[in-house]
């Protein structure tokens, strides 16, 4: 046993073109499913709703496209991000095959990119991961980068080359299923908002404030399987922590993704993200608000009965953002750190399915 | 879209006669069973032992009533009480088929009463909801009031009609599925409590207090997909916020029927409620104390295998109720907000199902 | 009903022979091991990588033996330890026949040993609990020994035997079942450490500290279906919840072993223990680390694709034992209370089974 792979690596260890075969893979149940609805309250019925989600050509219910990404995520955890300092973005997000409960999840990365701080004591990492179900089919696959320690830091490395890669998601190439259909499902309800309920520029917000307790975040984790000591050690000798507990990125995205479920309550799934970040953390005993931007509305060559909205989904702590203008970064540069408002915990520009109005199936 | 779905409907929204049938159903899973369980300590074993359930006749263990009714009354939620301003009462709470794993429920909701208050400002809602597995089968329906907000506070509506409703069950139409039996269950086994056990006036107290912890409330809310702001947002300028985090009543109704399992161990499902109401709120940090008052023991026509228990179940916060003479409604007149001493929580009128002595199965 | 059950049984309510069958028995299912995931983050993958555990051959990914154990254990607390004072040890914990989601488990205990204390207001119990499945095959087996209180302290018994049991396992009985192999599980995969990995001395630290939550200790109860006061009741005036809540020890334990994972990701399953004991409590906010520390390497008689390690699991709370010195009792009289320093809350002498190198399977 070497000690680098119990310490984690350092941004020495790591080399462009390196691909690293995740060693472990998880069975998602569902139990699972369970633990993400009792963690985030999501109510969004293709995740939870046997009878919509067949109705639409899926199998059965699916997995929240957000769990999935978040255990895939966890499974690169041990290998590449032990010793990050901080997470800086994600990109180009897509979701492909739907997961279902019994599938088992694992995840390969390659290195893309190492950029060395001009300081010398770390340096950005670049990586590519995909996860993959027990059929080798894609779930998700996205692009990640992060401030990692170096092992040495008295040794410069001047390394500075990153592979090209895509900041945005391709809207031609977004996956929705040959079979997936909307089957009047929407039309056949009372009221539920369709594609045609909006519009660019239109700004929702999601409801009350969420308090997030102590706790939470460390119960997040659990599920996700991730380690990391910001999120657990309240003697870990970090800035991050030295304000509270530090909740991890995959609660506060969850979180207000399933906020979001009011204003949006017609949307299937998750098909894409371009960019996310998290411009200032969040600490147990904050209270999140989270409204959303329509940035676009665009149809799907060759089908009529369901439509792609782009939003942006914000979440700030601490103050209702109605009525107030906030400090956003605009949002096609959104990966990199700007000058957001110390309020702002989540910046997420993202695509998703919804049906459309009229469409009455078999 | 319209602004009223998102903001929730306002008193002057419903009216008598209206039909609202809840837009999203829910698949119940083992993950949603065993997040009950964790949440609340839940023991009874027809609802978490499959050889028992089996036994007695259930396809196998069948998921806990109280779950049943709490996700039921969370489909509603949206439509009916994202302005509530306090829950009132329930009254005539009857549970019918059994829910198994995998069984999808959804919810229709009838309007029967308005009556505006004297102030103006909210009036109190009377409605009856149903909850539907796949087969449209009722698994439980109930008739329930609240005080609503009124969009319009300069503006009298001058209602006041509720249309009859029984205030408690019948006990003539309590459900006991007749496949169900009493297979030797309890007399094979050492010393489980039968019918034959309870005498009305027994008070039976159960076991230690409980602490509700801060995140509780949060977790519950999140696995019954309600919504509402006084139980998650710290900023919400609400009275009912004022003294800490509230718990939410289904949470406050769980805990205490999973603590009566000490006293009343030998019990099936629960048939029906007459009547419950929450004379006080719980914040997050009480101490939960529960005790159950016997007042009737019935016996079922035509079976000698099988009894009813009629018991009232009381919850209080932050003092053992041993030996203390505690004010409480009588509890033919319940559902009114009584002259409770402020102690009191939880007020349950309610029937369950037990095995009676000496019967041995096939 | 007698109020004895009620109150749970006291000292001199057991003899010795006695045989109670533990009235309730509990279903697994994915939703208990999902709820275990999350409050514990354990990660090993024979738990939850169904691909992983078939290789092995297993029918799928198994339950944790954790969460087995503690939930046989949890069906003995009613009817043994409702008025235990404190749990002074285990010894010879053997786990058998493996568990899979749906299994029904059921417990069985044997009273093996009475000794009043000389003050004569409780006494030392000692048990010997089996674990079941449906097919009435063991799963796991162990003795136990605890301090309960006397039900007439004026009345001394002068009880003083104990039959004679193993103070530890044999490792000659150690199950492990003849079709699993080590199918090149290890070796197909990049670097995890194998049986080869260690040697008799190495100390092993396992990753940053745990900070344990307000709530986690009621939800792991909750999941366990324990029944206690020291746990759960903040006006319980018992020393033990004077500095505030006590964290159950199968928590304690459960996030010790889940926290292992870094360093033995290669471990397949818990074989026995030795013996294990809670030298001082865990509350509510403390931080807990863990480490390990390899007692011995042993071949399995005819087996040359797996091994057993004798490991020993410390945890301490609130300093980082890294480089530290720590007073520890003696591994081989450890079951008794002895000169621990006051930060040692786990002390687990057990034996893993894990792959051995370069192994090729089918």
């Amino acid at each position: 046993m070497n000690g680098q792979r119990r310490e984690g690596r350092f941004f020495e260890d790591f080399e462009i073109g390196q691909i690293i075969e995740h060693r472990y893979a998880r069975t998602i149940t569902e139990g699972d499913t369970a633990a993400y609805m009792t963690l985030t309250g999501d109510r969004f019925p293709a995740y939870c709703d046997r009878e919509f989600a067949q109705r639409l050509g899926f199998r059965r219910e699916i997995v929240n496209d957000l769990l999935v990404f978040n255990i895939v995520y966890g499974k690169s955890v041990p290998d590449i991000s032990i010793n990050a300092l901080a997470h800086l973005g994600f990109a180009d997000v897509e979701f492909e095959a739907p997961v279902y409960a019994g599938d088992t999840l694992r995840a390969v990365t390659h290195i893309i990119g190492k950029k060395e701080d001009s300081a010398g004591d770390a340096g950005t990492l670049y990586i590519h991961t995909r996860g993959l179900n027990q059929d080798r089919k894609t779930v998700v696959h996205f692009f990640r980068w992060m401030s990692i320690r170096k092992r040495d830091t008295a040794t410069r490395t001047n390394e500075d080359e990153v592979l090209s890669f895509p900041r945005t998601a391709d809207p031609a190439r977004l996956f929705v299923p040959e079979d997936l259909r909307n089957a009047g499902v929407w039309s056949a309800l009372e009221t539920a908002p369709t594609f045609e309920s909006y519009e660019p520029g239109q700004r929702i917000y999601h409801g009350p404030g969420l308090m997030i307790e102590e706790g939470e975040s460390a119960l997040a984790t659990g599920l996700y399987q991730f380690t990391g000591a910001p999120y657990s050690d309240a003697f870990a000798a970090t800035d991050r922590a030295a304000d509270g507990r530090v909740v991890c990125g995959a609660h506060v995205i969850s979180l207000a993704r399933a906020a979001s479920f009011n204003g949006f309550e017609g949307v299937v799934r998750i098909l894409a993200w371009n960019s996310g970040v998290y411009p200032n953390p969040v600490y147990a005993g904050d209270t999140m608000y989270a409204f959303t931007d329509v940035l676009d509305t665009m149809p799907i060559a060759g089908r009529d009965d369901l439509g792609v909205l782009r939003l942006r989904l914000v979440a700030v702590k601490n103050e209702d953002p109605r009525g107030k203008v906030l400090k956003l970064e605009p949002h096609d540069e959104m990966n990199a750190r700007g000058p957001y408002d110390a309020t702002v915990v989540l910046d997420l520009d993202y695509y998703v399915l919804i049906g459309k109005d009229g469409v009455f199936g078999e």
